[in-house]
């Protein structure tokens, strides 16, 4: 019986990653229900706001003329018992009369931590949870995170060369992008699953970026440029474009209040924030805070190599997403992101590493923590 | 027609690749047989010394009951004249009374160049060329390069972290290998399709390796160590092992002549030979040179960052391995091949270039030249 719960519970997992990129903030979800050893129904949180996956897989087994009664709801993670864009789902499992709910993990969050699966116990279902429990856990890290912290995930993402090169020196049509049409197809599904993607100066300047994903497929993550000089051109794209998509300008408190540049940004749509330096460097950690209090559940850093070797040697970095392209660019390359995390002093150690290949480019997905340093929210 | 030609060819080229690590340095070949738009025999060289591909297709062909006569036979590469381990195929095919030859390329040694497609004309068979013709070449360029210039075709191999590093710094049980166990079982293949590899003294001293492939099939590739100061301790695994595995260690003439090393490892069975230096370094050129005369035609190069690079900077090397494993090591890693081909000043452009996963690590395959240059002999 437990060996094949694990096996209804991996299915269960599979369907919850179907929701990527549409669901969040919310976590992906999963949901297997089974009766005599037999699933008759699947769901899964197909996107932000929409149905949870033990509603969607309590519909799909009406709709194939199966009674849930008395059957077993293998969930990704704990049911939740509030009413927030939707009902409970622990109410809609107590009417479907479910005989036993086996959860991966608990929900983290303040609203749920227990409640769901008391609620449940308290009818009268069976309960149990831990059931591929790494596994939910590392399928939604920064719904943990966010819950038990109130920061954001940071997910550092770059495309480089076999050498470790973000960019030709001498930029043209043909050496324009590292990377190949499918992974920048998967670098704007990566936006879409955040809510924030952050980027310094240096890139804005060099590059000229949207830093949108697209199609966008009505999501709008905010983006955010830390731009301690206030540098940021009043014709760059990002201020074209803040109209449609959000943009928040940190800087410093005196650059905020003295520049010329502030009250034009502000009156295009532009948010320009103060913060004090210390040191005479804006704080990640600060920023961090900052994004955390907006809600801001996974954030992208799309950067330099000296922005993202800063989140690497602050240690607040959690993920690294990197496109690997099979070039050597050697003396024609720059933005050496190896030489500035060799010349930093780091000693990056990489978990939970995937590796996919995407055309002839490879992603590379992992965690600078290990799952269980997730777990006690040690960041 | 023009059209299925191409897919019989396609299946030949594929059939063809089944040889690889068995064949060299003889070039894999594929050969189907046709008729009535139907395929009645298939065949690939097999291993060295043993039928060619037309050899076994034909006898193919016999063994389900097919009879050749009028057939057209698709094979990617000129079928042979001469009286070599085995009999001419020209001879078979033309016993075998086929209709139409289809060659993916001429053979572009001495021996045939040609005079096999003019043998089977004679005899009435129709021929053609140059269906499939890059990709046949793509095939075999070192058989390719060694007939056409006499010198071996260079594969630079390498397995590095995502951040360029060959090795960490200091090894333990657990960095001790780059690269996982599939790709390091892909090393010891492409150990077997050559027919020398080469090292440095810095990777001899460093790593104290053994090159030998394993199993090793009963391939034996010779290894060869450049080491002008004749460096190479009596008791490394290569001296070790030179009863069992060809070593030729290419030092400086003064070394060979005066050092107390070379009468002891001349003892131990290994060629001790001196190649006067030029600007105080032995010219890769000139082993080259040597080594083609000693009718190596795959030549692997697997050394640290110094010697690599030298192979790229003056323009001698043919082709990359990269196996890209999963990791970053900054600051805990050494042997930075991103940094040595950039501080070289070299901007390499890789051609023909295949990704493959192998467990979590990638394989990049690559050629420094365009086949084109490859066809004109511009090496």
């Amino acid at each position: 019986m437990a060996k094949s719960n694990k096996k209804y519970m991996e299915l269960a997992l599979e369907l919850a990653r179907r929701g990527y990129g549409d669901v969040e903030p919310n976590p992906m979800v999963g949901c297997v229900i089974v009766k005599d050893d037999r699933i008759i129904g699947r769901g899964w949180h197909k996107n932000y706001g929409g149905p949870h996956a033990e509603i969607n897989a309590l519909e799909d087994c009406l709709k194939n003329g199966h009674d849930p009664a008395g059957s077993t709801i293998c969930v990704t993670l704990e049911p939740c018992c509030h009413t927030g864009k939707t009902g409970p789902c622990t109410d809609a499992i107590i009417n479907a009369k479910a005989a036993k709910v086996i959860a991966a993990m608990e929900d983290p969050s303040d609203k749920v931590a227990g409640k769901g699966l008391a609620a449940l116990s308290q009818a009268g279902i069976r309960v149990s949870v831990g059931t591929c429990r790494k596994q939910a856990m590392l399928l939604n890290p920064a719904f943990i995170k966010y819950s038990k912290t109130g920061l954001p995930w940071v997910i550092l993402k770059w495309a480089q060369t076999l050498d470790g090169k973000l960019a030709a020196a001498e930029i043209n049509d043909e050496n324009r992008w590292i990377s190949g049409d499918a992974a920048r197809k998967d670098v704007h599904k990566l936006r879409r699953s955040c809510q924030a993607v952050l980027t310094g100066t240096g890139t804005l300047l060099a590059d000229d970026p949207l830093l949108t994903p697209r199609p966008d497929k009505g999501k709008k993550p905010l983006r955010v440029v830390l731009d301690r000089e206030l540098k940021i051109p009043i014709e760059s794209n990002m201020v074209k474009t803040a109209g449609e998509f959000p943009v928040l300008v940190i800087t410093s408190v005196k650059a905020e209040k003295n520049s010329e540049k502030t009250p034009v940004l502000r009156e295009k749509g532009i948010e320009v924030m103060g913060i004090e330096p210390a040191d005479g460097k804006i704080r990640l950690q600060t920023v961090l805070k900052e994004l955390g209090s907006r809600k801001i559940q996974r954030l992208l850093v799309e950067a330099g190599p000296r922005l993202l070797t800063a989140f690497m040697q602050d240690n607040l970095a959690d993920e690294a997403v990197i496109y690997s392209a099979p070039k050597l660019l050697g003396a024609a390359g720059t933005a050496d992101i190896n030489r500035e995390i060799t010349s930093a002093g780091i000693k990056p150690t990489l978990y939970h590493t995937e590796t996919a290949l995407l055309g002839y480019d490879t992603r590379i997905r992992a965690m600078f923590r290990h799952v269980s340093q997730i777990a006690q929210a040690e960041f």
